[in-house]
């Protein structure tokens, strides 16, 4: 029994053997194939023509994942630290939907969360090689964290302000009917994204849009100058880190290096 | 007297002590949701709503803005010098206009003034550590001024030539119907916002516009480029700083100095 | 028989001769020509005016690739290996069309196949100088492949999850008729290209527009930084290439070393 | 006579003088007001109220061009070259246009001519301490030209392809009318500009679309990749290029150094 639970444990929480890298490969297109046919649902077209299929689709997935999640609870050794951690309510969350479905009418909206599945590829992936990447990104964005809430702050201030200039300005007209909306149309062209649903008409307007704009250009600078920085200091850190020479102490020696660049002490222990 | 004076002065200036930190965040919780009021107050649905409770929370904050304003007069060593100073003119701007609606009527130009209260925030936040990270981006964006104004010199010049000759190609119809709003579009588009409010209609104009556009690819490239060499040159001197020559206490030596740069002490500690 | 065979060979696939030059010049222009007349046939008012000029100018130019492709054939020391190369195929197919179209009455689909006859200017370019440029981008891209997926599989993720909520929000209705509507309007958002051909109407719509705007900002600067990162290591690693140790021919060394890495050699002359 | 001529030459030429300096700055006010006039003459309302000022500013503007024209051309050592000089021929034709509408009724085009005038502030600020910013920044540019051409190379392969196949998807409906238009969306959407004056209808569409937009954030960071590293280069070289060690030939020396930071040497002569 105690055998089976382990090999179960090996095989759907670990991916060290060929047969648990199958499961997750397995899980990976199910869970995949899953979120498009919720996504497919969605278009009125395709769900009136083809309602059994969904139907028929959305049960088998259904199925196969609580069998999966009996089966991690099974052969977890703490089967309750598994259903109330993050992954556990994923899990649970991409199969509770559709039972749920059957006893309350029309919940489109609850059938709709049921794309969170995804969210179950990202363990999925922590399992490879990618997590190394994973984290070499994700410090980078940590690392500037603080600058970034300067940033953000600056940006937040400016926008409130430019937003009620623009509402002043515009006159309640073509858009602007409120601070927020003017607000958000500061955010609009900020980032450059220019919608186009709302644009300033009158010859001021298109004047204080034309600023904004060109300092849109500063701005959106900001963030890719933080990130790069940070990448590249951590990248640095990285290579430096892997060696340093015993004898002078000198760091960035290359992998493949023999002797120290700077005092020439020999790396081999033996020679 | 003089003592209470004091102590209020470390309680409203100052963010050393707990009170002081509270007082901090009590008003920036008051200043936010006065400026969100500002600005759902400019919804008319909301305004025609909720005309009594808009009307009671702005004396509401008016009023506390009001106490707080006197006691910073009271408690500052020279009041006069508080009262002229930048953060003493947006303190008074926060509660003027709601006074000042009470003789001029439909003065929806000047209830707007009151989101510069927003304005208060960048007092707060310069007691607090993101201080330092502000520096260094501001550091960053003026030692490029120069830079960048040449960048900008030369980016108004291209737009007002393309500007001019996108007027002359598009005919002042669809949209170019002067100088000044072809100059807009061209604006619009380099710096890839691209509202869609105007655009080229002829052949002609949709080529010329396909050429600005892959030239704003390099010119957007230019303000990135200049950020983050001076993020990375500013990094890089702030990590220079934290050695420290130990003979003649200079800072700023580089991570491979063998001798200091000013007495030419040797960091090594045998030689 | 086979002078004349190889002096054609040096001709058409090899440029190092002043002919052969010409002949990469000559069908460079032609290939470009081409392109251009079948991207201004599309053209429905050109096509009607120029119908028998267009008809003449794609003859000769299918007669005159046609002679190439024959000459390359008979040319090559190894034919059937030109036949299926990935650049024997490209010229296939940049003559089938216009034969095929005799056959097939009214192909119009078949004919925009001419258009991938511009992939044939990728073989002349690798001919010149501009071949090492290109290696130092795409071994910058490369380099940087895992980042990069990891990068992409975050934004799909985001991209799902937003494009569901938004679904949700917007109330099918405002063009987010769908989920993969709503993850089309998400990627149109975050890659801030923003179309407007469907904008948010609602105000929370606009709200949690915003908010992906903003963190399209943050977004946008990740590959941005990938390339930089990766850019400027590969131009270090240039850089660093060119000095080679005297004893034993390695190459790579740092700009500050004294001492090869791999035989321990000396750099000064002196010591 | 020639003492005339030669303290012209320095007034105008030049700015090493306290009269040179103002009458550049005079220069660049008349520039930029002669330019704003035109621009704003193109305003129709503005053009029929205040017809006659504009006339009388605009010949206010010429005739001053015009004396500045021939005291160029008399205080200049050698006229013919100045003449045909490029910077000659700007000052010509910053006059010639209003001169010829005297002869030629309604010649609109002509007379936006004059907004050229503006290339003629190039000249002005060549003479102040902006040159060396704008060099760095051209340089910057120059040095990656071939990079440059290998990314707009590709870009215009992947233009012509893409829109070739969004021209064959949309089915020459929904603006998608030629392959010279779809062209043009392909590239308004690559730059991320997103007009949405065409934008794609079909499922299919929408989706090459957003594979489109995806491979842009990639495109995007490619030029801004190379202008970095080139500015980055381009300021390490400025750095290094300063300070050299007379005897161990270290580089990078702070401006402050008194000694060298590798070996110690003594840089002050005396000492």
């Amino acid at each position: 029994m105690s055998i089976l639970r382990r090999k179960l444990y090996r095989l759907i929480f670990e991916a060290d053997t060929p047969q648990g890298k199958a499961f997750d490969v397995a899980l990976l297109v199910l869970i995949v194939l899953s979120v498009a046919v919720v996504s497919l649902e969605s278009v009125v077209s395709l769900r009136r023509e083809f309602t059994a299929l969904f139907y028929r689709l959305e049960w088998t997935f259904t199925i196969l994942f609580t069998i999966e999640y009996f089966l991690r609870i099974y052969s977890t050794p703490r089967p309750l630290k598994y259903v109330f951690s993050f992954f556990g309510l994923v899990d649970l969350m991409a199969i509770l939907p559709t039972y749920l479905s059957l006893f309350i009418l029309g919940s489109q909206y609850l059938l709709v969360v049921r794309v969170l599945r995804l969210l179950r590829v990202a363990r999925i992936f922590k399992l490879t090689q990618f997590i190394n990447e994973g984290q070499v990104l994700s410090r980078a964005l940590r690392a500037s964290a603080t600058k970034i809430a300067v940033f953000l702050g600056t940006v937040l201030l400016l926008v409130v302000i430019i937003g009620s200039l623009m509402y002043l300005i515009e006159g309640r007209e073509s858009g602007y009917s409120s601070i927020p909306k003017s607000i958000y149309w500061t955010i609009v062209t900020l980032t450059t994204v220019g919608y186009g649903d709302i644009a300033p008409q009158t010859a001021l307007g298109q004047f204080v849009a034309s600023i904004v704009m060109i300092m849109g250009y500063g701005i959106i600078a900001v963030p890719t100058g933080i990130v790069t920085v940070e990448m590249s200091r951590s990248e640095r850190q990285g290579m430096a880190a892997s060696r340093v020479c015993p004898n002078c102490h000198t760091e960035g020696h290359l992998a493949e290096a023999n002797f120290c660049y700077n005092c020439g002490y020999s790396f081999e222990p033996k020679v």
